[in-house]
C-alpha cells in the first residue's frame, strides 16, 4: 500500500506516453467501475463515487491490460473486469489506510475518511473487498479467485507484519524483502497472471508474467522508499523523511544501520525516537554511507529479473509494453538523486 | 451484526441440548480454524487466535452442518471448510464493528480492537475476510465463491445504510426488512445453502434449505432487536435500549413511531435526541401501544416461512435440526414479556 507519491507519478506517467495505447481499456475501466455502483445499495453509492474520483496511477489495471495485450482498439471485457477487480482491492487497502494514517488528504482532496467519517470508511473498505471477490468469482476460474483472495490476505497480513515491525530497528533485508512481497507484489502479481491467462495465453505464459509483476511490485515499492528520502517534496508531493519519522524502517534505513558501529547506532535511533534528527543531515549521512546507491541497485536487480522474465516473450506487443513501463519507473529512480 | 447478547444465548443453546449432535462437528471446526492460523503471516497470528477465543453463538456454523447433515459421527470436511468460512467471514465483521461501536468488551473479554489496536483490528479483520473468501475458492465451486463475496459485500454495506439511517425517525418497515436481510439474513442464507449443496443435496434442496436459512437469519434479527428492550440486563448481557440511545431505529420504534401522532412523535424523537428519556417509561408506553406483540408477530411469521421451506423435507433429519434451532429462539422470544 503506497502513500501519496501517486499524483505527481501519475502526470509523469501520462507525459510519458506509457499509458497512451491503454485509453480506450482504461475508459472501459472507468464505465465499468461506475456500472458497479448500481450494484451497492443506495445508502453507499455516493461514498464508493468518491472513493473512485480518488484515482491512483493505476499500475495494476495497465499490468492486466498489458499482460494480456491484444492492440489499442481490442478491449476484451473479462480483462477490463479483471483490471477493476484488482483496482477495487487496491482502492479498499487505500480506504483502510487512510483510516489508520488519519490521512485527511488523498491526491489533493479529502479522503473518504474525512470526508464520511470512519464508519463509513471501514465498512465501505469491506464491501469493496467483498466486490472485488465477487467480480472475480463470475469469471468461472476458480483459481483466478483463489489467487486474488490469496493476495488480498497477503497485502493485509503484510501490512501487520510492518505495524508489528515499527520501531525495530533490527528488520531483516530478508524480512524487508518479505513484507514488500506482501504488501505490493502480490497484487502486481496477480495483475499480470489474470492478464496473461484470461487472454489465454496459458500456463507457462502466466508464470513468467507473474514473475514480472511480482517483481515490478517489488521494484516499486522500494521506489517509493528511496523516494521518501530523495524526493523533491513539491514535485513528490510526500513528507521527507515520514517513514523514519513513524519508526517505519525501510530499505535505506536497514541498510544504515547496518553500517553503523553500535555507539552510532544507538546515537541515531535515540534521535530518531525523540524526533530530534535533522532530516537533511540523515540523508547526508546516508548519502555519504552509499546507503542509496545500495538501495537502488536492489532496485535494478528486481527490475532485472522483471525484464528477464520476459525474455522469451520478446515479440510479444504487451511484453513491449510492460518492459516500457518497467523502463519507466527505472528512469525515475535515476533522475533522484 | 450483533450485539453483546451473545454469551447468555450460547449457553442457553448449549444448555438446550440443540447443539449436543455437532459435539464431534463443531471440534473439527476448532481443529480447522486452529490451522488456519499457521496460513497467516507469523505477525499476525497470535491476534488471530485472540479473534478464535472470542467465540459466539456459532448459528452459521451449524446451519452448515445441521443442513448438510449425515449423522452425529460423520463430519464431512467440506462442511467443516464451509461453516469455518461463514463463521470467518461473521468474525471479520465482529472485529470491525468492535473498532466503529468503540466496544472494549465483548463476551467478558477485551475486543480485538481493545487489546491490539484499531490498525491491527482494521488489517487484521480484513485479512480474515480474504482469507475466508480463499477457502471458499478452494471448493472448486465458483458459484459458492460468488454467493460468499455477495453475502460479505451485503453484510457491509447494509451496515452502511443502517448507519447512514441514524436518526431518521421515518424509516419504513419495508427498509427496515431490506436491511436485516442485509444484516443477517445474507449470511444465513448463505449458510445454509452451502450445507445443503457441498452435502450433494442438489438445487432445489439448496433453494429451500437458503430459504429457510434466510428467514432464520432475519428472525435472529428480530429476536435481537426485541431483547434489546425487553431483555434481562444481567441475563441477557447488553444495555437496555441502547439502540435507541445511539438514535438506530429497529422493529419496536418504527412500529412505536407509526402509532404515535405528530405531537407525540415530536417530543419522543426531542427526548431521544437529547437522551432524557426513561427507558422504562418508553418500554412501558411500547407495550401498551402492542408493539412488543407486533413485533413478536413478526418474528413469528419469520419462522414460519422458514419452518415452511422445510416441510417438503419433513424425513430429513437435518432439517429437523434445523426446525429445533428456529423453534429454540421462538421459545426465547415467547420467554421475554
Amino acid at each position: 500500500m503506497e502513500k501519496n507519491s501517486s499524483k505527481p507519478l501519475t502526470e509523469t506517467l501520462n507525459a510519458s506516453g506509457i499509458f497512451a495505447p491503454l485509453k480506450n481499456h482504461l475508459a472501459a475501466l472507468d464505465a465499468f467501475l461506475e456500472e458497479q455502483v448500481l450494484e451497492f445499495a443506495p445508502a453507499a453509492r455516493e461514498s464508493l463515487r468518491y472513493t473512485f474520483t480518488h484515482r491512483g496511477k493505476r499500475l495494476r489495471p495497465a499490468l492486466v491490460f498489458f499482460s494480456g495485450w491484444e492492440n489499442e482498439e481490442t478491449v476484451a471485457p473479462e480483462l477490463v473486469r479483471a483490471a477493476a477487480t484488482v483496482e477495487l482491492i487496491h482502492l479498499a487497502t487505500l480506504v483502510h489506510d487512510d483510516i489508520l494514517d488519519d490521512a485527511k488528504i488523498r491526491h489533493s482532496s479529502p479522503t473518504l475518511f474525512a470526508k464520511y467519517g470512519s464508519h463509513t470508511a471501514v465498512l465501505l473498505g469491506d464491501a469493496i473487498f467483498a466486490h472485488a471477490l465477487k467480480l472475480m468469482s463470475d469469471f468461472d476460474a476458480v483459481e483466478l479467485c483463489r489467487a486474488l483472495a490469496n493476495a488480498t490476505r497477503e497485502i493485509c497480513t503484510g501490512e501487520i507484519w510492518q505495524t508489528a515491525e515499527r520501531g525495530n530497528a533490527s528488520v531483516s533485508l530478508d524480512d524487508y524483502f518479505a513484507m514488500i512481497q506482501m504488501k505490493t507484489g502480490e497484487l502486481f502479481e496477480v495483475s499480470a497472471l489474470l492478464g496473461a491467462t484470461l487472454a489465454g495465453g496459458g500456463l507457462e505464459k502466466g508464470k513468467a508474467f507473474a514473475k514480472f509483476g511480482r517483481h515490478l511490485g517489488r521494484a516499486y515499492q522500494i521506489f517509493d522508499d528511496i523516494v521518501d528520502y530523495l524526493g523533491d517534496e513539491t514535485t513528490i508531493g510526500k513528507t521527507l523523511g515520514t517513514d523514519l519519522a513513524s519508526g517505519k524502517f525501510t530499505l535505506p534505513e536497514i541498510l544504515f544501520l547496518q553500517k553503523l558501529d553500535a555507539t552510532a547506532r544507538e546515537r541515531f535511533l535515540a534521535e530518531v525516537t525523540a524526533g530530534t534528527f535533522g532530516i537533511k543531515e540523515v540523508v547526508a549521512q546516508m548519502r555519504d554511507a552509499g546507503v542509496f546507491d545500495e538501495s537502488r541497485a536492489y532496485f535494478l536487480k528486481e527490475t532485472q529479473i522483471a525484464a528477464g522474465a520476459l525474455a522469451p516473450y520478446a515479440d510479444d506487443a504487451g511484453a513491449k509494453h510492460l518492459l516500457a513501463m518497467s523502463d519507466f519507473v527505472a528512469s525515475q529512480v535515476r533522475k533522484i538523486s
